[in-house]
């Protein structure tokens, strides 16, 4: 991994690992664009499903790729500045493209300062709640019959407090959620929810637009 | 013109001109993603472009999308919540595709709140200051010889009225620029720069990767 502290970003190998990730920004105040939570296909999987937990735009924080195509050629999109993105973007529609458009092959995330991070969980009541102030990562998790609400955030040192103040909740930590998906994360029911998806162990990637497959298969 | 208020998006024929969406939107402190000033081909155009003199990343202000094709298959693209961004996105290739994905018909912007704004104008010292705050918008144009820096802010009260006292500039008011491109607004030197481009009279779109014009080809 190749990390651009100054500039605020990372350069990932595609099987680098969530938390490997973490490990490697501890101590440096910055922060990647999902929680400290490891996911089946580390970096790369995380991107071909669009993220997770993330209650902000995340494709915007993927500033640049290097993926090979369905038919093998390999190709750098996109760079390492979030500003001046010049249009042209083929980073965009391969995140969350559930390997249609192929296979990551390295990553750039943009990360984010914070002086402080809190990883807290409550017991969830079955709808993702409005939160003041709004974590970066919200997810349900089920544990032995129990859903819990987890949430995740970092920023400035008074904003975390107060974060940690009105969410009212116990302590997390990192966690392993590989084992959950012997045969793959998908969409569909299971143990796991974030805004956007139920994730299930062998679930189906979501119904892709013709016009999408048509420009899958250009590639 | 449509606008949802309380849920913070406008739905906009693609000829609608920029200062047509500040109009409809006086009053009601919510602001679009880009400065009060008119350009050619209006909210189409600026789409097309990839917006103008935004310091953010602005496709992801774009929340949805119909466009015409190439071959004149009409898509719809995206939708009105920029949280749950379920992958498989034809939005953001698009946006900043300078008609290589074919032509907008119409476009959903998200709004973002504030209570103030300031328009402000300085003489340019030919490169783009870092600014403390940090305005959204950011551009230079040429006026009788003289370049001046523009600057476009909307927030907080208290924000806006930092960046009013740090920026220290004269007064701006919207602005019709369409007249300095009769022959159409690109890519090339010109009276106007943001922070991606030099907008030239009759300019040429940037080039494109070759993928990406497969992937025209395939729309």
């Amino acid at each position: 991994m190749e990390l651009h502290a100054a500039d605020q970003y990372l350069v990932a190998p595609a099987e680098a690992g969530l938390l490997e990730v973490y490990e490697r920004l501890s101590g440096t105040g910055l922060f990647p664009p999902f929680p400290p939570v490891e996911l089946p296909g580390g970096v790369g999987g995380l991107v071909a499903r669009g993220g997770f937990a993330q209650a902000f735009f995340f494709p915007a924080e993927v500033l640049g790729l290097t993926f090979k195509t369905p038919k093998g050629r390999v190709v750098r999109a996109g760079g390492v500045v979030v500003k001046n993105v010049q249009g042209y973007d083929l980073v965009r529609p391969f995140v969350g493209s559930f390997g249609l458009l192929g296979e990551a092959l390295e990553v750039v995330f943009r990360l984010r300062p914070g002086q402080a991070s809190a990883f807290l969980k409550k017991p969830f009541a079955g709808e993702f709640p409005e939160l003041t102030p709004s974590p970066r990562f919200l997810f349900a998790l089920l544990e032995e019959g129990t859903w819990w609400l987890y949430a995740y955030h970092f920023g400035h040192e008074k904003e975390v407090a107060r974060f940690r103040e009105a969410f009212a909740g116990e302590e997390a930590g990192p966690m392993d959620l590989r084992l959950l998906f012997p045969q793959g994360m998908g969409v569909g029911e299971g143990p796991l929810r974030d805004l956007r998806f139920p994730w299930g162990d062998g679930g189906k990637p979501p119904a892709a637009p013709g016009l999408f497959r048509r420009l899958a298969e250009a590639l």
